[in-house]
């Protein structure tokens, strides 16, 4: 008998999250894939609703994602940023005019009354995303803030414009408390045989989604294997500041520190071959592990990494091999 | 005793109007300029609040107007409005990434609560606009819509969207009854030592202007002397559907037919020499008349016909001569 394809469901921030995510969208027989996309980084910026970890999801699924920087959309001018500052526009984000467009379509949109979770849906959709499908988990307000030494801010603020430079001294997600999980997203959980947090910040980008009132209930009673992809691989983040959140909220910077985080919601977690030495007190925790190469530094990584994970702890289905 | 500058007064629309500012505005000495430009034409596009006539005048002010087409900015590009097509968006109105950025600005202030115009001052000094004041008519709103076989439709969606096919029935200014008058425009108004009605449609670029309450009192009230440049020449519009919209509205396609669309508001009108055979019916009406080339094909011209419009009808003021 032929296995069937696994649902799978990932959690994901930005760039680090959208490569795992490319990753499985890569591998052949396709799996079932949902994403549940951070939208605790969205901002207004020009009186549009930027959703940045959404649209690194869709760009790098669309295949028009500027590979360079991670995010973005290849090849994009920033013309109308040029022309938004000589109007006094404060342009700290790097928006490129192709970019800009789905700034505003979404805020046409939303103001139109569209569900942001249909709305991200369709963005998908139109830009040609065949390969999963992507959702938020929540339709309401949702922010990300970071308290530092030099005040508090919104995430993407705190990420580009402050530049990292201050010292994070607490996250707490603005409006969580209140945010009703979209239906979509619990669905998308008691559908999976297999949930991801794909290597994203714990605090910062998988955080927000956790702290929806719904979601982490979701994860805990379904039935899906849920492995979490350490983002910290040699004491560090690959990219970010997710060393320096763990930090803040008082989690050790390692492996251990990335379970802790996700304590009570994982039943295994990834690491890097450089953090070997982790597996034993991880599988004293009860965890599996599987100890891989998890630096992704082209598509074979993703889908390799991707395959890896799959079929490490989906054995009875029928995990796809990269293509790349 | 030195000449003073004098305080012209021009109501515009786009294009055509346009250059005949902007001829003002190279005269040397300086006269002291306002421009009250349409908003009859505003439209919301993406969203966006686009505000097609008092753009083309700021823009052609700043000297960045791409002057190929009269509108836009000089070596825009197009992408976002490419990637708003992908995203599904109704892409009929040409929005440049530059210009794309005036409308997201003016957007953003205008849902802060600023006033249209207040808006439109700011955006124009940020554009370097330094030769004249852009005012509004009114901060209300107001459309213009027309009446066709083809059905009823905004003004810019006639224009650009139908291309002026149908044959225009009608021609209204809804909201006009309840705009309130802008108070700067009638303080330019009531300043003025000349007002002049640019070479736009009269029907549905400085008809809208005078269909606010308190515009057309303040025009007849006020001591300037008050001088239309007719749009048509030789017996057709020189640019757009002019010359249908006055048939619409029961008026001849010829300088007497201009005249009569601002009866009792001005005290001269100045045609082109295609039409010289005109001016005795004009004067015959109590107007005084100037016969001059009134097709600007350059910069130069533009200069020529303001300060011939200027000293013809100013004499006792310091009117400059072109520098073009």
């Amino acid at each position: 008998m032929k296995k069937r394809a696994p649902h799978i469901t990932l959690f994901s921030g930005g760039v680090g999250g959208a490569k795992l995510v490319d990753g499985f969208a890569l591998l052949e027989p396709r799996a079932n894939l949902t994403v549940i996309a951070n939208t605790g980084d969205d901002v207004e910026q020009h009186g549009l609703w930027v959703s940045p970890d959404p649209d690194i999801v869709t760009y790098t699924l669309a295949g028009i994602v500027d590979e360079s920087k991670g995010w973005g959309i290849a090849g994009d001018t920033f013309h109308a940023l040029e022309a938004l500052a000589r109007l006094g526009e404060d342009t700290w984000m790097n928006l490129g005019d192709r970019d800009l467009a789905t700034h505003i379509h979404r805020t046409r949109r939303r103001r139109e009354g569209v569900r942001p979770t249909t709305i991200a849906d369709e963005i998908a959709r139109q830009l040609g995303v065949t390969t999963a499908r992507i959702l938020l988990p929540t339709d309401d307000f949702l922010r990300t803030v970071v308290e530092t030494d030099s005040g508090t801010m919104p995430f993407e603020e705190y990420f580009l414009k402050a530049r990292c430079e201050p010292e994070p001294r607490d996250i707490r997600y603005d409006g969580a408390d209140k945010a009703r999980a979209a239906p979509e997203a619990l669905d998308a959980l008691d559908a999976a045989d297999m949930v991801v947090m794909a290597p994203s910040n714990p605090i910062a980008s998988i955080g927000p989604i956790l702290a929806v009132p719904g979601i982490r209930e979701a994860l805990k009673r379904c039935s899906a294997f849920r492995v979490a992809v350490s983002p910290i691989v040699g004491g560090r983040a690959l990219k970010g500041p997710s060393d320096r959140m763990m930090r803040a909220k008082g989690y050790s910077v390692d492996p251990v520190g990335v379970a802790s985080c996700y304590e009570g919601l994982i039943d295994a977690l990834v690491i890097d071959e450089a953090d070997r030495a982790y597996a034993a007190a991880l599988e004293g925790k009860g965890l599996k592990t599987l100890v891989t190469q998890t630096v992704m530094k082209n598509r074979d990584d993703r889908a390799r990494l991707a395959g890896e994970v799959g079929r490490a702890f989906l054995p009875d289905l029928e995990v796809g091999q990269g293509t790349g």
